[in-house]
């Protein structure tokens, strides 16, 4: 009934003797609670975010929707464990092309240890997170049934470094995805994917906007997830783009004051988005900086 | 002809022994050269952002006019040094309430020395820069003939919590500002000052909007400066609200990325002074938190 997910790109993954979340048929994800205090952190925003009647629904739908905790068998035959069940927003999909966006400058909060200050810091400083205010944490492309999907390991993605990180958000949107940041990406689902009433962008902005006033919760090393699928895009039909924040182990109280962490890295990436619409050719009278 | 200025609330203060910055009497402002690479860096920064044509007038407006260096003898006596000269933006006004506030929750940039960062880093998480994404680091709230200004020392205002902040900001608009935090203000010119086309909150809202495109510097420890006058208001005139950003010691090149930090802490600011406005007693049927 159980199965480890096809299309994880970051987070911890299930293999041989190490514990990863897994799915069932009927569209649920189980994430296992992580001893330490993090996964009661992310249970208790899961209550707590479920409680609060003041959230409109067009943002409570950016959060994967929550169905408790379950003690079910561990991905790796550990025994009964208890796991976080929530929305599966990616296997119910086709051929999904997925990206996984860790959002703020600074990932850890002030209350944190020392040491896993110092370990974050040193992360954020060698990854995007300090230039950009987020940093790509994983990602797939699907190419077509013949190439699959271009999905790079982990340490190559946080190697990123700003160009790179332009390129990827341009790859993610193209017909020429090989499996390199070399080839010049055409972008041919910008518009479709990016763009539109419904597209990356007018979603970013829609949380953006709640980010702007919202001083309930701060969510620390929590990620934008990117998902559509190219098949349906190359019929002329929708490619079913979603937005999600997912991760919440580390979202703390925000005792009135806006998550300017969060939102400073989201209106970056906002701008990444933008200047990719802005400059597809047909559009390329609309380019300005200023 | 050079005078020390009577209202400085931020920064390097000239004393005896102790070289600062230098007034003249048609209105122009001469702060002297640091000797390391932060003088030089904010003369780039004034010569590159006077050449820059693309930027708009109403964004221009929000800087001091610069009129290049001059040498001139310091204000310790210790001979002629180069000044950098630009608009004196406070001593033409009239018994003047400032406040100056350092912008962004980290004020040190990437490629700075590790002293420098670990130094910067520490007074981050000590102030309210961390959390608020903004520090107060001075002002002088005027009351009136007899109780003069209110201009608490560097070092009280370095330590003020969240609610200090918010309370301080109430001062600043308000007519009963005794020289504490003590009393409850009355935001008697909050509408006046805050508020209005010409108000704070609407001048913020304009530099927002810049922030969230300009790619050109990021403004690393710059600060916000807010003046106005409580005279002209108490006669129903205007007070003369006026917003400076000051210091560019720190301004490094945006290399096509937004500054997300200083932005960040600019919505954090815009929400503080949206929430003084919004709950003002007339206004008290617009609270509302999402």
């Amino acid at each position: 009934m159980f199965k480890i997910p096809d299309h994880q790109v970051a987070g911890h993954q299930a293999s041989t003797g190490i514990i990863g979340p897994l799915i069932d048929d009927s569209g649920r994800f189980y994430k296992p609670l992580q001893s330490d205090h993090r996964g009661s952190q992310e249970v208790e925003f899961y209550t707590k975010f479920s409680s609060i009647t003041e959230i409109p629904n067009h943002i409570r739908k950016f959060f994967p929707i929550y169905y408790g905790t379950k003690q079910i068998e561990a991905s790796d035959g550990s025994g009964p464990c208890p796991h976080l069940v929530m929305e599966d927003v990616v296997s119910i999909r086709t051929n999904p092309s997925l990206m996984d966006i860790k959002m703020g400058s600074r990932t850890w909060f002030p209350t944190a240890s020392e040491d896993y200050i110092m370990k974050c810091l040193k992360k954020d400083r060698e990854t995007t997170t300090l230039p950009l205010g987020f940093r790509i944490s994983g990602f797939q492309i699907y190419g077509d049934k013949d190439s699959g999907y271009w999905k790079p390991e982990r340490k190559y993605v946080l190697g990123f470094s700003t160009d790179d990180v332009r390129v990827a958000l341009k790859k993610f949107v193209s017909s020429n995805s090989s499996n390199d940041l070399v080839a010049e990406p055409d972008c041919a689902f910008a518009e479709s994917v990016y763009g539109g009433p419904n597209g990356v962008l007018a979603q970013l902005l829609k949380l953006k906007t709640w980010f702007e006033n919202q001083t309930i919760f701060h969510f620390y090393s929590c990620s934008v997830l990117m998902v559509y699928e190219k098949e349906p895009a190359l019929k002329g039909h929708s490619p079913g783009v979603t937005v999600k924040l997912i991760d919440f182990a580390h979202v703390i109280e925000g005792e009135g004051v806006i998550d300017h962490n969060f939102l400073g890295g989201l209106c970056s990436l906002i701008k990444f988005i933008s200047d990719i619409l802005d400059n597809l050719p047909h559009n390329s009278a609309q380019n300005s900086e200023n």
